[in-house]
């Protein structure tokens, strides 16, 4: 992750070179072109690309060389620091480390209480905070703390709630009959719609930093969860319709058959012993309510099934709701207790300091000739 | 949200370095190269992004030194200011603030009657309405207000009407029967069209601002009212199929049922006794009548339970109707009175402006060599 | 709605101070370096963006103070002109005004004969058809006239057409039958088949421009007639279930419901005088005969239900097709007649020009020192 | 189309301000800084953007004037010659034209076996074969072919081989009944998953070039075809359901429908004369009989009715079938043609060659003052 | 593929001129400017875009011309070495080409221990491992090797369990009937939602480098197998049908349907002879008989014919059940084999290098004039 920000730096040295005394003029301040004296270039140590301007293209410089500058930074910092875990209920601090430089201990340091201010800082769907500089960062350091945070409405309008309202209708479709054919088409225009989610998804975030933000594996807990309750679900209903799994009414079902094919037989029979009316008849009256028996018994046999089967049914039902109910539990706790807190990188510059050479000179004043 | 704008400032002064006299020569006018005179630097200071350029190479001074410059600068400016509170119809003040720079009192000032123009303006779905310069800023400072409107129409398009037929289609599917599973059927697919969007509005606004937009309630809202009235319906379906949630019928049901069982007793019996033709005739015509009273019966409990849910069905399309009622009345009242209005951020630095210098010299001159 | 291109300017100028007589020189031409001599600025009045480049390096001279010169300039320009009404068919021209500067009048004209060429032109899905330089611009301006046209293929495979498949679509499905939820359940995909196109179009076209694409109108008036013919199918469903809406049936109807509840009744009587065998078979058959004659009955009246449900689906179909058709003529003399034409905008800067000067020096020779 | 390379040129003049004898100097190699020398400007006729930056700082300058310099380019260029008819299926060159320029006859001619190489060349989704200089280009003109190629494999996957198999899927569903409703309603998900190809298909590939690519009429043939064949099942299914288009069978069908009105006549009789036991047992029977055959004969007539439309749902697969064969043909047929074929643009800038000077003095010295 | 990083490269050379001796000052160390001094500028023979900015504008230099320099590259390179074969299990390294420079074997060449750290490296989706400098480099080539490792997660997440929960939920579909419809139905929704997975896919990688990768092998396959899964399941449905494809079935059906044409002229025969009532009524009973018979038959037809389709219905999912077994195989053997391995492409510049030349002067102190 990364943000953008433009940093206004108010710098006040004083620069022997410039300093005059009244022999030379009476005037207390001479504002001089910026690109003709010696201004100091401020080092970014995280930045990722800055751009330094001058706030004026004149410097106000006293008669006793205190120049008063300032420097407009448009600077992009990288924010490894910042763990997307809890996305989308997340706040971190994110270092814009603003210091002078100091190759072999003989360099510019920058006083931590310059007066630094951030003007406008970018980040997309993060809001700034506040912008504090602590004072317990290394020597000679000044880090920018920016402190960001998202908000988290719009991931919870098109990411949480949605896939908890679709978890809840699939909870809801096992009240349906097994049967039908209904309850499988909710589930798999259900799964279709979780499906349109990913899309979002998969340009919401990055899966950056140390640990992927637990909103992944949300997705993929639910996805699982939606498939295999649709499995489930297509299972049972197979299930209604297939005797072998009922070993205690299979005994009397092949039974009715059989004498339904006997019936049929007497049926052969009786067709041809057509004389005898009232006898065929009655005969006939048999094999009608022989037909609607047959269905009757069909439809308790069917019933008996499917009795089964909705204990099984219901069942499976209990078993989804407590595995959402014990994944919201653990979802809640390691939210909170915070598992993966990323550790502060070291963002400096791992620079030698010479402490032996004693003095030196620095010839700011060489753009005079 | 951030603005793009290409400003021409039109500036005059007099620089006392650069007039002359008859002496030096007779002409009225002298064209100048930009780079070897002075020239003064604006300061924006809400700017984003910053390029100056000047307009001509050539500037035209008088002899009496006046210098007539025209500046093109290319702005992008964060505009904070403007609340998305009720997107897509927003109107709004975006502050282009131009000003010269006062560093300790000793600065360059400008005129608020400076000719100032702006050019192009672009801002993707913003519409700049007008562009004026307000009298009412604070001292030394000029505030170029750019009055922005969004056209609402993309928006209303592809969001808000769609939003509001799908929930229309919600409440007349509650006209379909309960029992057929075309009801339920219906309702998810409305869902899935509901979720498209969510793909529209992911990208289409941000949640930027103090307020969300309303926008973004509206679609939670509907999200949810869809769900929760595929969700009861699914529920009603489930009550036709179930006698237990209706206690009054159940008292005939279980008689018919036993009646039936003792029929097929009856049956068992009557069976063995083939051999009186007449009254087995009569038996099996009872038997089929039986039969066929039992499917009426069935079908008449049916039709109870079916009354008892379509009266819950109906209270319930009920209950939907009086909260999109409520709802509609509740997103008219907030939105024209104006609840989220943004406090308007103070976009000046703060400067301690010194007043106890008495005199300075600019040496406009030092180009001169 | 903004274009990019490359033009190349082919200027020719005579400066005074870079001739040289053959005392000098024998040499015809020199070739200058292009930083070392004076070259005018060119003004785009209406840029959003400019790069400058001299097309080469170094300058051709001749004796006579001829300067050869050529620019290349990267224009970004924005075309505020041309109206996307009738989007995708859309022409227009796009003004690249070109101009010298005229500040107070003491300037630079660039002459509307100059050699001018645009070499490349990227406007994404708009195609150049030519470039021209009017003749008939105000007074020392020069317009360069670009021709665009957009490729409407791409917009008419993915939008259009498909709009206008499934609305035909949903005219067809009226020919199904309102009873059996297959004309419901095709209406309700076509509906989420429609809003996918919402998606294409939501990043297709901007509704820029002072009137909004017809294309927009176009996806409204769709989306209203697809939901609009789904809720009339499914209240012509309601209708077939419910007798209430019919009362000249609704007389006969209750009659044979009574006359079953007798039946019942009769059935309750017969039933306990089991003795009298021949009496008990007739009435036995009487009541089979009962329950079929229901049945009958039941489907006579639902026929009649369903016959004047099919004549109020014959009427709600003509209503579709009738607007259907008005909207396609509407749709195409609107396109045609031009209702929404921009009136040309000036681009041209309002510089007062002043006359009052009689004469001026230009010193291009100030390089030289 | 545009394409992006990083160009190095390696170029060596000699330049006779730059030697010198023994005298000054036993050293035969001088370093020398790029910025202090003179050095050539390449033209490149149809870059969109160029920027150069010299490969060193440093050049290598030989004691008899030799100049050692490489430049390298960042080219972005159009390549408007490619057409795109055949996409994903393309191949291509793609003319960088680097030049020297000739203004007037008096200018910097590249000679074409300069050491020119490719280093970097980014085109998206197009893969460059290889880059040859050819010699057959214009007089004084040097241009840099680059032959590309499309990796058609991700566009097979994501949007032919799709829109192949839901062609052939459609096909197949003609093997379902017309009369279930399960067809239509499978094509009408066909159709839906083939909308979701054409959002693919909107940011995949541009229209431009002369001929819209082949791809977006394979589109549009693929969708009139999905929708005309769920209008001509949607119509089937009508035919089944209704008499009228039967001439044949409906001389019968009024008959029996009249003579159940009659049979309802005679009931009507009948029941009256209750007292006649026999006779109204036998008028019982008879009313069943006549209510069990009124259902065979529907379903007779329901049955030929529905072999008539089998028949037309034949013709119509045939008919489908055949198309689809005749299309496979013509796009084979077309694609291998090369129907469209774009001519060569001239990309040259249309200078006119002066000849008429004789000799002239480049006074590549100037920065040595 | 292309990665952006920002490296500091440390430097430190003796620059002879810039030396001094106590008489001229007893400084040990003097910061000069560095744009008044040389500096090297390194070589990126791979970057396809390179900025270099001093890390600070001054410029530590000891009095014996120790000059220590920091130089801050942003650079953009190509990775084409990279093979995505196996995305998004990638781990790869990536090598930027640092160098000096040395044209015609006189130039500058760079130490490979030099100090060069990687600040920031952004890649998308890539994660840095480490960056190491190998030293098996060609000669005067200084590699800085980044090894890169996607984070597999987000694709898996959103490419790779859904399609695979999808070929699950294909694959337990065969399990519900064939006749029903409800199969056809939910695989043609199982193959809209694997539709969508090519729309995320589409954005997710390029097919770029050597080798296609797998994955999209792995949705041509998924797609081609759902597609396919579903064709053979409505065939399968038309199947239960059609008696056409049952031979033995066929010869017992006819028979039937002709003696209930028998029986209808039977029954024409007996309605004409309504006189002998006892007759009649054994008649009207045997035609029920003969009725409720016949639909009987039609069942027992039907249902061998259904077992017939069962058993074809079973291969059919043990032949997918198969191929899918025999797919996940081949994909773990072709992934973790390695197939396809990218040979490393030469990424030096083909130089010839000069040996000939025996000195040379390096005027580094130009600048001092």
């Amino acid at each position: 992750m990364q943000i953008s920000c433009r940093v206004k730096v108010n710098m006040e040295w004083i620069d022997q070179d410039l300093r005059w005394n009244e022999n030379t003029s009476n005037a207390s301040y001479v504002l001089l072109p910026v690109d003709k004296i010696w201004t100091p270039v401020l080092v970014l140590d995280n930045a990722i690309d800055v751009t330094m301007k001058p706030y004026t293209n004149d410097v106000l410089v006293s008669k006793y060389g205190n120049v008063d500058y300032a420097l407009i930074l448009y600077i992009a910092v990288g924010c490894d620091d910042i763990s997307l875990f809890t996305y989308p209920f997340v706040n971190g601090d994110c270092c814009v480390a603003i210091n002078g430089w100091s190759q072999r201990g003989c360099g510019l340091t920058v006083n931590p209480f310059t007066n630094i201010s951030v003007i406008n800082s970018i980040q997309g769907e993060w809001k700034t905070v506040n912008v504090t500089i602590p004072q317990e960062t290394p020597e000679n350091r000044t880090c920018l703390l920016v402190s960001l945070s998202i908000s988290p409405f719009s991931a919870v309008v098109t990411l949480i709630l949605p896939s908890v309202l679709i978890m809840l209708a699939d909870l809801v479709t096992f009240s349906l009959p097994v049967q039908g054919g209904e309850r499988n088409s909710l589930k798999v225009t259900l799964v279709l719609s979780f499906t349109m989610f990913l899309l979002i998804l998969n340009d919401h975030l990055s899966s950056g930093g140390q640990c992927s933000p637990i909103l992944h594996y949300h997705f993929c807990f639910c996805l699982v969860n939606l498939v295999l309750s649709m499995v489930v679900s297509i299972v049972l209903t197979r299930l209604t319709m297939d005797n072998r799994f009922l070993p205690s009414k299979n005994i009397k079902t092949p039974q009715t058959t059989a004498s339904l094919g006997q019936d049929e037989a007497d049926l052969g029979v009786i067709t041809t012993t057509k004389s005898s009316d009232l006898l065929s008849e009655v005969a006939s009256l048999q094999k009608i309510v022989n037909f609607l028996e047959n269905i009757d018994q069909k439809e308790q046999v069917a019933k008996s099934n499917e009795a089964f089967v909705d204990r099984l049914d219901k069942i499976c039902f209990c078993f989804f709701l407590f595995i959402d109910i014990i994944y919201v539990i653990i979802v809640i706790i390691v939210t909170n207790t915070g598992i993966c807190k990323e550790t502060k990188r070291n963002i400096w510059d791992n620079e030698d300091l010479l402490d032996d050479h004693e003095n030196y000179t620095y010839y700011s004043s060489y753009y005079y000739y």
